[in-house]
């Protein structure tokens, strides 16, 4: 493996820095500003010219972050990098993975094909794959998938005595049984039924089994967080314990967070988004995930 | 030319409406809203199978607008749209046209790219054209481009008696003789240093011969407003009237035209950009050249 070059986009510096050390590379200058009328200026303060660039952006909140980064990995390759891959820990547009309703965009195609089009490899973490057996059938890019599930399972193991893992629904299932496997204890999967973006109900199964257990729900991503604080509710209406939350990917607002810190005891989220619930360092398994494909 | 339908993005329903009258096509349903986490989600509710259809996006603050317009495109591609075309009344990333220091992100180009994979023709007002010679230079989907100089000279012939027209720098020339030959008379271009982003210094000639003269200040694109100001200023310490200020494209911020309403006697711009300073309307020289592509 050469020596990568890797360039945080805006955000991303922290752990563009500990990837730089895990994989050791170099980090690269990138000036990104705005002009007065907003569009992008970006420029590399350092030569990429015959070098494995890398590029670290978490594609939580997409849109705006889109073009910035197709102008990075355009600019890289036309001065010469030999090539560009991008970093994201979080990937983006993967929920709407089919046309529920006539005439809707299936975002998470064309956003694949846009991306694929602008990059020469791509390494995430978890990706929300339901619909999609895998990335490759939507990415024509390499791919590398990370896989946080023993980063999960070790914090856990480390911070709780007795956890009962819970997944908040079928489609977390895949998550909850790989952590639940390397912590070595039992899990149990909810029904959730949504309705509409920003409410949902939940069916909470007999937990009382477990009422000597510390309740764990473990999901891919925590967004509106309006999933793991009505499935809280529930379990605290059964008399169980005050819930852990472990989330891979941290997609919270300021007030969904709030809210659920209300509820649980502990909110624990790995770094793949930046934000102050982050305690679980994704690093090793993305730096490995990168050597695989330089 | 078949009856098109025309799909306003959020912003550009007013331009839209007048648009489809001229062009006796239809306004079709487009539902755009986010989701919690912030991703887009795109809807037709208008069938666009056999279709002509016309996109109307004006292309200020781009960043977190490309994103909806290539799902918006690609979708009704799927969908079986004979053909998407792109009305966008203002361009975006026609300024970076040059690698001015060295690592720099030539975006003109890189954008053209994107956006000419995306869609199959383009119409736009007054690009911003400095080196390159035609928007063809860098976007291979076909183009058309209407020209506001008719009407900013109508605007002006029907508003103004005795109007001496100055363009702020040599890069306004184009824009400045194209309306003072249709108006009939005197025009004069300043020579402008820019110093950064958003300083700049005027250099004025003697225009005291032009005295009981309006001076008009006539530029394409006006954004933080700092040359028309600026120039309006030396135009004052000259004991000129006080000037009008005549843009095509309103890029200004709130605080931009407030400082640039301080100083001007009117601001007036067309409606490329949504904007309060919008008196002129661009639909009769847009739905010409829509008619050419379609």
């Amino acid at each position: 493996m050469t020596r990568p070059l890797l360039f945080a986009l805006p955000g991303n510096e922290a752990i563009s820095r500990t990837l730089a050390g895990e994989l050791e590379g170099e980090i690269g200058l990138l000036e990104i500003r705005h002009f007065p009328d907003e569009e992008t200026y970006l420029r590399f303060g350092t030569d990429v010219a015959g070098r494995s660039v890398v590029l670290v952006c978490a594609l939580d909140r997409p849109d705006a972050k889109f073009l910035k980064l197709a102008f990075a990995a355009a600019t890289a390759r036309e001065l010469g990098a030999r090539c560009v891959g991008l970093v994201a820990p979080y990937l983006a547009y993967m929920r709407q993975d089919k046309r529920f309703l006539p005439g809707e965009a299936v975002t998470s195609t064309v956003f694949a094909r846009l991306l694929s089009t602008e990059i020469d490899w791509l390494t995430t973490v978890d990706p929300h794959l339901h619909r999609y057996p895998a990335l490759d059938a939507i990415y024509t890019t390499p791919t590398r998938v990370a896989h946080a599930a023993p980063l999960l399972a070790g914090w856990i193991k480390s911070n709780l005595a007795r956890p009962l893992l819970i997944g908040p629904d079928v489609e977390s299932e895949q998550w909850v049984a790989a952590v639940a496997d390397i912590v070595g204890g039992p899990y149990r999967i909810l029904r959730k039924e949504r309705r509409g973006d920003h409410e949902v109900e939940i069916s909470v199964p007999d937990l009382l089994l477990f009422s000597e257990r510390v309740p764990v729900l473990v999901d891919d991503i925590v967004s509106s967080g309006r999933t793991m604080i009505e499935t809280a509710r529930h379990l605290r209406e059964q008399h169980l314990p005050p819930v852990v939350c472990v989330a891979v990917h941290a997609l919270l607002s300021d007030q969904s967070y709030r809210s659920l810190k209300d509820i649980a005891s502990v909110v624990v989220t790995t770094n793949s988004v930046p934000h102050s619930s982050n305690a679980i360092d994704l690093t090793p398994v993305i730096a490995q995930a990168v050597r695989e494909l330089i």
